[in-house]
C-alpha cells in the first residue's frame, strides 16, 4: 500500500495525507463515540480535482473509500469500517461558498461547508437557507446532501432532497460529473442527484451543491404550549396549519419527562408553564411581512383552540430572548439525556395521522416488557418524526439496560413498520441500521436498491458496510 | 403473437385487449397529431395486479411496452414508435382514489386519476392539491408523475417530484414495487421513487401514488401588470416574494405578441389594460387568511414597484370573474398561436437571473438569421421557464417555414445550454427531444442514465426509443 500512499501524497500533498495513528485518531471514531475504525490513511483533499485524484488513485489499487464530512452523523455512516483497508477522504477543506445569485435564490456551496457558513451566506443576501440542525456550527453540506438531513424546518421548507437543485460528484472510477445546474424546472431524462442524496456516500463522492434559497422572514412567532393528548397535538397542528398555512415552519411536541430532564440538568433550564403537563408542543409562525398580523394570528389561533380544549395552556414568546429560550428547552433534551445517562434512541416516522397510535401502543408494548422503562419521546411531530427514547432506569446497570436494545428495537420498530412508517427518519442508516432496514425491506426493494449500488459502484468501493 | 393476445385477453378480458386498428387508433397518435404510431395491441387493465400480468406477459414474449396515461404529453412519450412491435399499456381504468388522509395531508391515487378528479377529491376535505396545468381535465396523474409534470403553481409548490410521496410501480420483469408510503421523513436508503418520477414509462409502469396535500387557499389576488422589460419582471418578483414571501403562487410573463393574438383570435377576450405594452406578468397571491390582508398586500407591492418605475401600469381583478378572465388570457396563448398557423415551440429553463439576457440574445440572434421572424415568448418566469415560440411569418409558406426548425432549435437550445439552462423544462423528451437532449449532456452524465437504464430494463423492453 506504499505505493498508494505515494499516488495520495502527490495529490493532495504529504501534510494533508495522515497515516500515523495519532494524527488519525480524530476521524476515525464518530461524534457519539459508538464506532471506532481503521484506515489506511485519512486525505484531506483542497477541490474537486484532489478528490477525484485521490478517487482514481484508490480505484487503481482497488482500495475502499469512506467520505466523511464534519463527522457530526448518528449512524457511523463516515466512520470507517474496523479491518483498516480503506482511505477516510474529509471533505472540510472544500469550504468555499462559489456563487451566490440572489435573484435566482440559489447559492453554490463545497462540500466543506459548515451548515452555519451557507445560512450566513444567504442571510448576507437578505435570503434564508432554511436546513436548521443542532449540530449546524460543526455539520458540513456534503453531509447534509449525503444524509438527506430534515431538521425543525421540514414541515415548512422539506427535507435536503428538497433544497438541493444541482450537484457535483466525484463518481467510484474518479470521473467528475457536473450536475450544477441551478434550475428550477428541467426534464432532461433521469434525475440523478435524487440518487446521490440520502445515499451516505455509497455512490460517490458529493464534492457541491446548488442550494434553494427562500425570502427572509422578517416576524417570528414562537409559542409552548400545552395540550391534553398527542392526539389533540395533531389536531392543533391541523387547526394552525389550516389558519395560517405556509407560516407553520416548525412543530416540535416534547412529552414531560423530556422537559424534566431539562429542567433537571440544563442550568437555567426554566418551566415555561406553571403547571405540569404530560404532553407539550413548541410551534413557531414566521412570515415576510408585519410581525403584529403575524402575533394576532398566532392569538387567534391558540384562542379558539383553548376554547375548544385542543390546548390547554400557552406561553407566547414576546422577545427574541424567551423565543430563544423556549427552543433551548427543545434543543437541550438530547444533551440532557446523556447527563441523565445510557439511553436507547430511535428515529422514527409515521404519516401524522398515526402519531398518538404510535405512542400508544408502543408504551403499551414496552411497559408490559418493561414495568419501568422511562420513555422520553419528542420531535417534529409536524413531519410525523418522533425521536422515541428510553432513558435507562434509576435501578439497572448499564450492561443489563444495554443488553435489551435488540428487544427493545424489535417492539418499536415493528409497530413503526405495521403502521407504514421508517425506522430511519431523518438520522439515516450508517452502520447502525443497516441491516436491520433490511428486516422492513421487500425483496423487491432490496434488488432494485442492490441494482443501483451495482449500477454506479460495481466494485463495492464507495463506503462499504454502510447502507447496503 | 397470437399466443402473447391470447394471454393478454386472459389477463385483462377480451374487451379490454384492441387489436383490430380502427379501435386501437385514438391510442397510436398523440394529442398534437405529431406522432402516429403502431401497436401489435393496446390493452386496459382494471387493476395493479392486471398490469403486472399483462407486464409479465410481455417480458415473457420479450415484447416492448409503451405506457400510457391520458395521451395529453407534447413530445409523443406516450405514443408507440411505427415498427409496430409494441403493446401499450393505457392506465385509464386504473381511476380510483385509493384513500384520502386529510390530518396526514396526503392521498393515494391510482395513475389512472385525473388531475382534476385528485384536485376535487383534496378539496371534498378542504386540502390542496396544488399541480395545475391547461390539460388538467384529461391528463391522468400516472403522466404526471411519468413527466414530472409543472405547470403554473410551482414556484410555490414545486413540481410533481416535490409532490408525490410515494409509489407504486409494476418492474420491468412484472413484480410490483410497493413504495407507497406516506411519511414526510424516510432516510432508509435510495430514493427509489425519484427514478420512476420523470422517467416517462422507460423504468417500470407507475400504478399508483401518494401525493401530498396542503392548507386549502381562502384569498386569492390577481394581477394583470405591465413592466418596461423583462428586467424588471425579473426585479418585480423579488420585491414580490421579499415583501409576500410564499404568498406568491404564479409568476407568469407574456410578451405583446402573445397578447395580440390571443386578443385577435379568442372570442371575447378583452385587453386587461389600456395601452399596449411589449412585457406584462400575470401574478398571483392566494393565502389561507384574510383576503382583506392579501388584497392590501398586492396593493402595498405594486404601489411601491409602480414608484420605483418597476411596474408601468396594473389591472387588478376585483372579482373571480374578473381574475379567471385574467388567466383565460394567458392560458389561451397556445390555442390562438394554433389558430394563427404553424409554430416552432421550446420549452426552456435558464437560472431566473438569466431570462432577461435569454431574451435579449435569443431575439438578436434569430433576427440576424430570420428578419421577419415572429418571437411569441410566454411562460413560468417565476421558474426560469419560458415557453420561446416562433409564428410563421405570413409571407412564409409551411414547408419553407418547417424546414428552419433545426436551424432554429439550435440558436435557442445552444444559447439555453450556454446560459446554463435546460432544453425540456417541463414537457420531458419523450421522442421529440431524445436525440437533441443527447448533444447537451456530458458523455459521464449519459453514462450514468444509461447505467440506470441498463439496471432497471437490462431488455430495453419499457417504452423503447424514449428519454434515451
Amino acid at each position: 500500500m506504499s505505493d498508494l500512499i505515494d499516488v495520495l501524497r502527490a495529490a493532495v500533498g504529504a501534510h494533508h495525507t495522515l497515516i500515523d495513528s495519532l494524527s488519525m485518531a480524530p476521524y476515525l471514531t464518530d461524534w457519539r463515540a459508538r464506532y471506532t475504525g481503521r484506515a489506511l490513511a485519512v486525505v484531506k483533499p483542497a477541490d474537486t480535482q484532489q478528490v477525484a485524484a485521490v478517487v482514481r488513485a484508490c480505484a487503481d489499487a482497488g482500495v475502499a473509500m469512506v467520505p466523511q464530512g464534519g463527522n457530526t452523523g448518528l449512524c457511523g455512516g463516515a466512520t470507517p469500517l474496523s479491518e483498516g483497508r480503506s482511505v477516510v477522504i474529509n471533505l472540510s477543506r472544500l469550504n468555499r461558498i462559489r456563487t451566490v445569485d440572489a435573484t435566482n435564490n440559489a447559492l453554490i456551496a463545497e462540500a466543506g461547508c459548515t451548515l452555519a457558513s451557507v445560512q450566513d451566506a444567504a442571510a448576507a443576501e437578505n435570503r434564508l437557507f432554511p436546513l436548521a440542525l443542532a449540530s449546524e456550527g460543526s455539520c458540513l453540506i456534503g453531509g447534509n446532501v449525503s444524509t438527506n438531513a430534515g431538521g425543525v424546518q421540514v414541515l415548512r421548507y422539506g427535507n435536503m432532497r428538497e433544497l438541493v437543485l444541482g450537484l457535483e460528484v466525484v463518481l467510484p472510477d474518479g470521473q467528475v460529473w457536473d450536475g450544477l445546474r441551478a434550475l428550477r424546472k428541467d426534464n432532461t431524462g433521469y434525475d440523478l442527484k435524487q440518487l446521490f442524496i440520502g445515499a451516505e456516500g455509497t455512490l460517490g463522492v458529493v464534492t457541491a451543491a446548488v442550494l434553494k434559497l427562500f425570502p427572509q422572514p422578517r416576524a417570528r412567532a414562537t409559542a409552548w404550549i400545552a395540550v391534553p393528548s398527542p392526539d389533540a397535538a395533531v389536531a392543533l397542528l391541523g387547526l394552525l396549519r389550516d389558519s395560517c398555512g405556509d407560516r407553520v415552519s416548525a412543530f416540535e411536541m416534547v412529552a414531560r419527562s423530556g422537559l424534566e430532564l431539562v429542567l433537571h440538568h440544563i442550568p437555567g433550564a426554566r418551566a415555561p408553564l406553571a403547571g405540569a403537563h404530560d404532553w407539550m408542543v413548541l410551534l413557531e409562525l414566521t412570515d415576510t411581512r408585519d410581525p403584529d398580523a403575524l402575533d394576532s394570528a398566532l392569538e387567534g389561533a391558540i384562542g379558539a383552540a383553548l376554547e375548544s380544549g385542543v390546548v390547554l395552556d400557552a406561553a407566547i414568546a414576546t422577545s427574541v430572548a424567551q423565543a430563544e429560550s423556549l427552543w433551548g428547552l427543545r434543543e437541550n433534551i438530547s444533551e440532557a439525556q446523556k447527563i441523565e445517562g445510557l439511553s436507547i434512541k430511535h428515529d422514527i416516522s409515521v404519516p401524522v395521522s398515526r402519531v398518538p397510535e404510535f405512542l400508544t401502543r408502543a408504551r403499551a408494548a414496552l411497559t408490559m416488557m418493561w414495568p419501568d422503562v422511562r420513555i422520553v419521546a419528542f420531535g417534529h411531530i409536524g413531519d410525523g418524526n418522533l425521536h422515541y427514547n428510553l432513558s435507562k432506569p434509576n435501578a439497572l446497570d448499564n450492561a443489563d439496560f444495554i443488553a435489551r436494545t435488540a428487544e427493545v428495537n424489535r417492539i418499536v420498530h415493528d409497530l413503526t413498520a405495521e403502521l407504514g412508517g421508517s425506522i430511519s427518519a431523518e438520522h439515516g442508516l450508517g452502520q447502525l441500521k443497516r441491516v436491520e432496514s433490511m428486516r422492513y425491506k421487500s425483496d423487491v426493494e432490496m434488488d432494485l436498491m442492490r441494482a443501483v449500488k451495482g449500477a454506479f459502484d460495481p466494485r463495492g468501493l464507495m463506503n462499504p458496510g454502510k447502507v447496503i
